[in-house]
């Protein structure tokens, strides 16, 4: 087959954008052997011109007009590195609608508006491809997509953020606290100044909800994933979790059980000697169980200029061997089946870990006890520390349950919390 | 795009045959829904057709003739799952000349035939994957030539036999013997009556040399391999590498320096807290270095009846996806670049972990640092253990040397093991 070689044009010329510009002017020709596939740079868009120059871009390829890069006919394929809803949504359908196939690395987009945009692909009979929306340098996607395609997957555990799972390790390994190991992320680079989006575990629900609507072929609405961040964790949680044999991991978490899913993203104890307990700092993994696979684990990068760009170039190729080959669409980017329920959160079975932060007198465990009694809760596992010399100074009590409702358990905590003896809000944290 | 049914040929329905065949019986309907192809089991092949009755097979579909198989027009796909050289080859050969694609489990066929047939199948126009012949339930295959396509690799290393890595996680947790791990992975079917491919690292150097030629590009010779097994190692050294930091674990290792390669499979010593460490059991991983996506790792079971089908339906799906799309073709299965020099193992540079077997006298470890001095030899670290009762009963030392050459190690080893006061070869382990 003849090569032909196909236009790509970039949207954002920033860390990512930055990192896809100059790939595809350093090893397009390489890469046109190995992959049997040319790609080249035709047009870099970005409100700052002066960025393109610094990356060394030819001035004739460079705008600052993103719909003149998008109508421009020599480009084939178009990369939107911009970010954010607006106008990255916009300029994606102008795209499609002038038969143009795109490649972005836009979680939240696509987390928001994976339908829309898939369905306005398929009808201009283009390419949408988003590899690097999840796990940057993993092929994740590409893994579920094709790889484990004839498994029904039962169950995935995804650590997808690592920024949040840089300051757990630093709060473990380091033994930091919460407020030190995030100033530590931010120095690094690991942690934007406004870290908000991915200690409060948005950014992992945004990720969780391409991966869950992958492997389940439904439409995982955004709002029925539970989403909880480590800003409440403390040193003091992860000493005593560790102390009973668990690490803390921020985890995105999707069940299957029968037609009913289960999709959230918390805080979550797993134990010491499991697989993801090891994925540490800034890496990310992502554990699934297929039903004839069995358990497979895919780990690396989930972030950063090079790992993304990675992404990036495997979905220009398998873009554009699908426009040399005629098999535009061969590989749809989801499924969509029917929808199917979610479980609400109150209706979790699972085992718990809870510190209450209590007066140091007696009977105060024995009340407590007692109302996660009356609620069906029993217990695991105790630990209480340390008499205080001033008895009127709170002390922790932490306790495993064994596999309750979490129902009962709001039931229990409010009337905990209630107790003239508990000074703060129970911490509550679950168990996978 | 109108869907159309493929046929699907097996031939050999044991324990992998027969998983594909169930899977293909039972859930055909399900993956024509995912994966927008359709697949119909037309035909299948084994010598014993009792095989076939067990499986619950429409007996209309069993044969014993392969020939008939390959020749039947209804058949589009055919799976070799019959193992071992001859007539594999053949069969694949005459289905490539009937305008057959291919699906194999076959690593030892694909490890010494892989030009030759990948080229058969180009000049017929179809397609060969064998995507379970490396690390089963793990799509690593489809990661290394599209996930990770626009990295060049420079570091790749792979635990890649679950047998071995089944009886050195037995020797290291529970502190078994060679033999009784080995007894013990017989009993839990882990290994076969006959382990020699496993154990000797055979299998592993079919499976690098797969791995091996598809990261580098080039067509790396089954015989430039330096293959070493496990049978050596003992609960002794598997003792003494803890007590050092580490763990000793069979990997096949592919380096790449500017344009040489070095490609082996030996017991080799890692960190505790190096990523590989902790995959344990039969569970295989494969750990890549990209120069852009940086470490990833993929992670899950390299054998067995369903994950082995596992890959193979991913095969067959991407193959059909290719004709009914009409882009055979669309992913070559190698790229066959020029030759690459392969270092020899003597060439080599490492750390290395020694083990001498000597008579407990003063003396002897002067003697041997002497020896190991003179051949540009450095030590890091030494284990001098027990004295015993008796003087002439042989005690080990064990010692790390800092990086050097392995000629120096092989010549210095040579006069060490010639001393009177040394009484078993030395046991040489390399640290990765």
């Amino acid at each position: 087959m003849r090569r032909r070689t196909f236009g790509v044009g970039v949207i954002g010329a920033g860390v990512v954008g930055g990192g896809v510009v100059r790939a595809l002017i350093d090893r397009g020709t390489s890469l046109a052997e190995k992959a049997d596939v040319a790609l080249c740079l035709k047009r870099v868009a970005d409100i700052d011109p002066t960025v393109c120059q610094k990356l060394g871009v030819d001035p004739n390829v460079v705008t600052t007009d993103a719909e003149s890069l998008i109508a421009d006919p020599e480009v084939d394929i178009v990369v939107e590195l911009i970010g954010g809803e607006h106008p990255a949504r916009e300029l994606i359908l102008r795209a499609f609608s002038k038969g143009k196939h795109v490649v972005t690395a836009n979680k939240l987009l696509i987390a928001k508006h994976a339908s829309e945009l898939c369905r306005a692909a398929e009808k201009h009979g283009v390419e949408l491809r988003f590899e690097a929306s999840v796990c940057g340098g993993i092929p994740i996607l590409k893994a579920l997509r094709e790889g484990l395609v004839a498994n029904r997957v039962e169950r995935m555990l995804g650590i997808v953020n690592g920024t949040a799972n840089y300051i757990l390790t630093q709060m473990t390994r380091g033994k930091k606290s919460y407020e030190a190991a995030l100033a530590d992320a931010q120095k690094k680079g690991f942690a934007e100044a406004d870290p908000s989006l991915d200690v409060e575990g948005y950014d992992s629900a945004h990720k969780l909800k391409i991966l869950a609507s992958l492997v389940f072929s439904t439409d995982v609405d955004l709002d029925e994933i539970h989403v909880e961040g480590i800003t409440g964790i403390t040193s003091d949680d992860v000493r005593y979790a560790k102390e009973l044999g668990y690490i803390v991991k921020l985890l995105a978490i999707a069940h299957r059980s029968g037609d009913e899913l289960d999709v959230r993203v918390h805080p979550t104890l797993i134990q010491q000697d499991f697989v993801l307990a090891d994925v540490s700092d800034e890496y990310n993994a992502v554990y699934v169980e297929g039903d004839i696979a069995g358990t497979t684990l895919y780990y690396g990068k989930g972030a950063g200029r090079f790992p993304t760009t990675s992404a990036i170039l495997a979905d220009l190729i398998d873009i554009a061997k699908d426009i040399q080959y005629g098999s535009v669409g061969r590989v749809k980017p989801f499924v969509w089946g029917p929808k199917l329920p979610v479980k609400k959160i109150e209706n979790l079975q699972s085992r718990y870990y809870m510190r209450f932060t209590t007066v140091d007198r007696p009977g105060v465990l024995g009340q407590i006890c007692t109302i996660l009694g009356r609620n069906n809760i029993s217990i695991a596992s105790v630990i209480q520390k340390a008499v205080a010399e001033d008895d009127e100074k709170p002390v922790p009590i932490v306790l495993m349950t064994h596999a309750c409702s979490e129902g009962d358990v709001h039931s229990a905590l409010e009337q905990i919390d209630g107790l003239e003896s508990v000074r703060d809000s129970t911490r509550l944290i679950r168990v996978e």
